[in-house]
């Protein structure tokens, strides 16, 4: 009989989001009345702005069309898109990245899942707790649960920031602004990390996607603004937050031609050229008339409307942790993240005990803490993706709750 | 020191296509006046169709208003999209497939790719010899050259069809109507396979990406069409080269639930929940606009529209056999399919000779027989997916080319 990989019967059955998805849709055929406000899962919720729906037409247009029309694409994106955010995301800012050191892709999940691929299955391998799920997933498909892979703690005694390993470990994920927190590191913090990975000869696998929600200076918006760091990072960055590509599916991951591994032979061989090789081998690119889509984020228009997504939904988050604050509970993040981390009220039993009774008795829906691990148990997450008057709302029905 | 996937070091340094690209680009920067036509890559040249344009427009502007706008959808695909798809490509054609089994991706190429990720590494694993190099270099990534990895030869002495192993292989992929080849298996002879696998609890990854291209009765569009096939197969299509959506990626893979293996455990495990898991985790679906064009292949506009693509190409495939049998030579394939493969003339020393004379003597482009496998050494592939005129011109200047 052919043989499966074993390791996926050590996951948990189904996905975080989906469990949340089904216990929504029951309260929902159970409660028709219910107006059921959604601050769960990441997703946005304002169109897509103007120049970006004016380059998709532009483009589908140019699909129709003999002349314009464009078949398959390079498998590492458009040059064009790729120039915009070498420069406009990096040079710009002072950051020594070149377009060809940009792969664009479909979505941070993908990379984020698909970056396993090129490494050695011997690596410890270090998640935060809490965590995006993917992270910790995508690793036990691989190498199934084992001791190669730490757990770094995130608690209330290190104010959600893991300190640093007192041991070698091989490959780190960090997410930051964080997911699920909402945490951040300063440059200063950083940079420790950076020396970390350097000393210890480790592969930092850097989470950026919510960078756009930055307010404060000395946080970084990339890891590549820390000296060093192209010999040790890769970076995950995403249109799905900063410009709504929830939908729309476009992603791009920075692998430095600096940042080189030693193979078994002795010989330095470059990450790039590996990722190049997994991506021309397994992806076609992503479709042309999202990757105009995206450049179009990157127009004069394109900048100030992202940034007016931003700030709104910014707004929210502010809503959020007033409200909260008002109410007596501690909380962490949403100052630089549309995530706010809230330690669950004394009554609340754990934290799906939190959610149903969120839900149950506020029609109200965020993400139980320990969704994300261990150390997320008596904790939840609130987005600030819905609208203003949904957040306010949601945010007067918990003020108003007798818990 | 972080340890990389040193299988990768045991792939050729690039992709095939890749290769062929660099040496045209060098032959037409030497020699600018050169009109080169290009019978290689298998990329489609005709415009997305009306109906799929206008689908396109509409669902942009459905992602530009608040009350339309989707952000996240499922990574399965929607279900208007499945539906579509069970009902036209299966149910319509007397194949019990339900919407349900259909996960819609973002290309075959990813799929072929990826759906390595739910087996075991100690499988044997056969492919044809020629073969799509993807198969083959998506599993060295996996498991590094291999004894377990076996050839099927298909040669001019079986008419370019591999003969059933006479040992037991785990995994087998088989490609038809094939690539390179262009060659055909019978209804009675894909019955043979599915008896094969079934007799031997093995599994078919079957790439169906060119059933568009059929043009006989007894030759199966799916492999669902043997009775059994849903207990030992998944099936792999798309929409680049019946719909021309190679620059705007989406395809579709059938896993049906009645698939299933036995893990480790003695437990029958379905491959359905396995590759749904892989999907949700490292996948975030096809973008909403991709998938509401992909919708419009099956509207009776767009059904039209696709079918004139397909026979547009397949005058081609016409012209090159009716030219090339008129100069003597020997081909494979274009009957049902847009690949013609040509035993190089005598004249040619290898097929990597042929290709630079024909490149350097008649400006034209195919592809070197070798680069799918040693079994193609010899042979050149030739595509039908230029323009009438272009091929037309291109077939006279073979024909009056004194090799």
């Amino acid at each position: 009989m052919f043989k499966i990989n074993e390791h996926y019967g050590q996951l948990n059955e189904s996905y975080l989001f989906s469990t949340i998805s089904k216990k929504i849709a029951a309260y929902a055929a159970a409660h028709p009345d219910a107006k059921i406000i959604r601050m769960g899962i990441g997703d946005v919720t304002l169109p897509l702005s103007p120049a970006i729906i004016k380059a998709l037409h532009e483009s589908v247009d140019e699909m129709g069309a003999k002349a314009t029309f464009r078949g398959y694409g390079p498998e590492q994106g458009y040059e064009f898109l790729r120039n915009k955010i070498a420069e406009t995301d990096f040079r710009n800012r002072g950051i020594n990245i070149d377009a060809d050191e940009i792969f664009v892709s479909d979505g941070s999940k993908s990379d984020t899942g698909n970056i396993g691929d090129i490494l050695g299955e011997n690596n410890t391998v270090a998640i935060t707790d809490p965590v995006y799920p993917v992270y910790l997933d995508t690793n036990i498909m691989r190498i199934g649960q084992s001791e190669k892979i730490h757990f770094l703690a995130s608690n209330a005694s290190n104010n959600f920031l893991p300190e640093i390993p007192n041991q070698k470990i091989d490959v780190i994920y960090l997410c930051y602004p964080n997911n699920p927190t909402g945490t951040v590191m300063t440059k200063a913090q950083l940079e420790k990390w950076v020396e970390y990975a350097r000393k210890n000869d480790s592969l930092i696998l850097f989470d950026a996607a919510y960078e756009a929600f930055i307010t404060e200076n000395d946080v970084p918006h990339s890891i590549f603004e820390i000296e060093g760091a192209e010999t040790c990072a890769i970076e995950f960055r995403s249109f799905s937050k900063n410009a709504g590509f929830t939908g729309l599916r476009c992603s791009y991951t920075v692998v430095p031609k600096a940042l080189k591994a030693t193979n078994n032979k002795g010989e330095k061989i470059a990450l790039h050229a590996l990722w190049n090789r997994r991506q021309s081998t397994k992806f076609n690119g992503t479709p042309y008339i999202v990757q105009r889509g995206a450049e179009a984020v990157y127009s004069p228009e394109g900048q100030q409307e992202t940034k007016a997504l931003v700030a709104y939904y910014m707004e929210n988050a502010k809503t959020i942790r007033k409200g909260l604050l008002e109410k007596g509970w501690t909380i962490y993040g949403g100052a630089n993240a549309p995530y706010i981390w809230v330690q669950c009220p004394a009554e609340a039993s754990d934290s799906w005990g939190f959610f149903d009774r969120l839900l149950d008795e506020c029609h109200v829906v965020g993400t139980p803490g320990v969704g994300f691990g261990k150390n997320g148990e008596g904790y939840f997450r609130f987005s600030s993706f819905n609208s203003h008057e949904n957040t306010k709302e949601a945010i007067e029905r918990i003020k108003n709750w007798k818990i």
